[in-house]
């Protein structure tokens, strides 16, 4: 894979060649009473995934965990900590993402918004299968974690 | 801090403005006989700091830290895990940058290259006052994570 990009000049049609890197994300595995929230994607990849979005420049991974979370789930959330960042290039299929992926906890009932069509708890026997990115995989370290298999939810960077 | 940056066309001398991300990027911890080791930078910022560097598109985490580690200290480290993903935008004064950091392991004595003037493996009791960006943070976290005091260094993701 490139490390450059090409950008079309708007004005003159230039071609500039810029120094590309992979771009920064959150997601966030939201507990709430009934089991974890996920949402249904609006824009492609369609289908089931965890909550999560871009990180802002000028933003930290705590800022952008509670902004995406409510934004996508309408919930006002209390990050417990960091289970992983994960940066697999073919992750995502448009371009190369780094997640960094958050637990945490919620009170009330899920609502979609902005890139979610819906929002709904899962029990965690009751996961969807085919979640869009790496989620599947995500959520099965969720779950070793939650059964003791897997050592650790790191404290918050 | 503004989301976009302003780029000159190289031909027209038109501005474009393009949305801009905080940019990737790992450190690491690396466990030697005598200590760990660290590097004095070649650039600024100076002074001495945790080897790493940027993460290329195309390229994961543990990919970019094993690459970096080799590049600036001469060693072949093995990954133990991710102490934690950095992102406090103040962390590095040239620009926004989000670190993953990983702890290894190594044989040998290693040698500054690339972007370190020095390496050199420093015992715990011993680390330099004054670390560059946030990396005195970063190894009072390591520390506490050695001490058993804080609870987790998590699987790779």
């Amino acid at each position: 894979m490139s490390t450059y990009e090409e950008i079309t000049c708007p004005a003159c049609g230039h071609k500039i060649k810029r120094y590309s890197n992979p771009i920064p994300t959150v997601d966030i595995i939201i507990e709430v009473k009934d089991g974890i929230v996920l949402i249904l994607r609006k824009n492609p990849p369609h289908g089931w995934a965890i909550p999560g979005g871009f990180v802002d420049y000028g933003e930290n991974l705590e800022q952008a965990a509670r902004r995406e979370a409510k934004e996508e789930t309408g919930l006002d959330v209390e990050l417990v900590c960091q289970l992983g960042t994960y940066s697999d290039p073919s992750r995502d299929p448009r371009h190369h993402t780094i997640s960094t992926v958050f637990v945490a906890s919620a009170r009330g009932v899920p609502r979609g918004g902005d890139d979610a069509l819906k929002a709904k708890a899962f029990s965690l026997d009751q996961i969807p299968r085919n979640l869009t990115f790496d989620h599947g995989k995500i959520l099965r370290d969720y779950m070793e974690f939650k059964q003791g298999k897997r050592g650790a939810c790191g404290p918050q960077g």
